[in-house]
């Protein structure tokens, strides 16, 4: 609960690329998956990387976010690319860039476990991540994080309604809650729309989905940190405003 | 909460194939894939089936339940059993029968809704189910039945383990849990087996994976019938059977 010392009751991590990298092992699939298309295709033409993202962007409805989906929207376009000329051995090792995928180590990013333990000491902590329910529960387990949390929400889309149900069932308002992840789309704008804090650690690779968002560059209620190290400083920046 | 007159204090449903149809559409996929592999392979020796669910069997492990694993499992099966044969085209005809089952209507079952009112009327009731989070989001919405529910909880696995997280997040006890399902393997086995209550629904499809569980025929703290009307009936009997 939040107290004149700790007016933030509660802090949500981001899991992808803010405790582990993932967006690494999903770029690489696709740089093998452009490796695998240059047998059928003139690279320099084809802007397959357009069209993946444009598959992926237009299946997102029914697939959700996750690598099954990315593999199924890989499958389409490289059989739309090739027009139907791509064998179904080259589609095979398409299907086996995405349980590559899944299969990838998780490798927490520097600082991560200093951080998250720092932050609960004094603070529950939520973990909130996006995506497949069986790879990101799969994700927490081998993060050896998963004891930290006081709850996993696994959610298949980071909106402020989902983000308004976890302050529900937590009694929290808005107001008193902080998350910190590396999208300013997904982790930072609908939690600021909600009256909340964002802190913000910027991941080099940021899928180009993430990158729509409508926070100003100036807003009071978001801080950029470097990395995980900085969260508990930028946790006490946060905590001096919001007692302001 | 339990009182003398309801010692039951927490009601679950299941979803697919429970409250709505689902393996129907499964297992016209299964139909469908079979007739685009005929134009490859001699049927009648192919046990395509049974191919089909030793890949998604193995895959498992890593896909989790749900469609879009079906869809990568039958595209490698497609591929496994032509040797490589089969046309990029075919395998496009592949990735749409599993997006039909993404996008199959959600038909509730003959006297669901009556029954989930009924329950409701007396017990909290919470709607349990299964496989890609996503997908399942998207059929409760459609359902029309989800401000029925005090929560909707959507797991990678049904076992022992999860329901009793969902039972302690709730304050219940096992011995005042019945869960409404049509499997024995997930929805009654693991409830009884924690000292809980189960009624059987079953369903005239049962996928072949869900046929393995370790119920008694004559397990006492397990009720069978015929349909959905005949709920709120079983649910009084185990009420009769909890309070003596």
């Amino acid at each position: 609960m939040p107290s004149a010392a700790h007016p933030i009751g509660l802090v949500g991590f981001d899991g992808d690329d803010t405790l582990w990298r993932s967006e690494d092992f999903y770029q690489q699939a696709h740089g093998e998956f452009e490796r695998v298309l240059e047998h059928y295709l003139d690279l320099a033409d084809a802007r397959i990387h357009d069209r993946l993202l444009a598959t992926e962007k237009r299946n997102i409805a029914l697939f959700g976010y996750g690598a099954k989906g990315m593999t199924l929207s890989m499958v389409e376009t490289a059989i739309e690319l090739t027009e139907g000329r791509i064998s179904a051995a080259d589609l095979h090792r398409v299907v086996e860039l995405g349980k590559a995928v899944l299969r990838h180590p998780v490798e927490l990013l520097p600082g991560v476990r200093e951080a998250v333990e720092a932050v609960a000491a004094c603070h529950p902590v939520v973990l909130i991540t996006k995506g497949d329910l069986f790879h990101q529960e799969d994700k927490v387990a081998r993060s050896g994080l998963a004891d930290l949390f006081h709850r996993i929400e696994i959610v298949s889309e980071k909106d402020a309604g989902r983000y308004a149900r976890v302050l529900r069932e937590f009694g929290q308002p808005a107001s008193g809650f902080a998350m910190v992840g590396n999208s300013l789309r997904s982790d930072i704008d609908p939690v600021v729309r909600l009256g909340g804090w964002g802190i913000h650690i910027p991941y080099r690779l940021t899928w180009a989905h993430e990158m729509e968002h409508a926070l100003a560059p100036d807003e009071p209620r978001c801080l950029t940190v470097a990395d995980a190290s900085q969260v508990p400083a930028a946790l006490a920046e946060i905590e001096h405003r919001a007692a302001a």
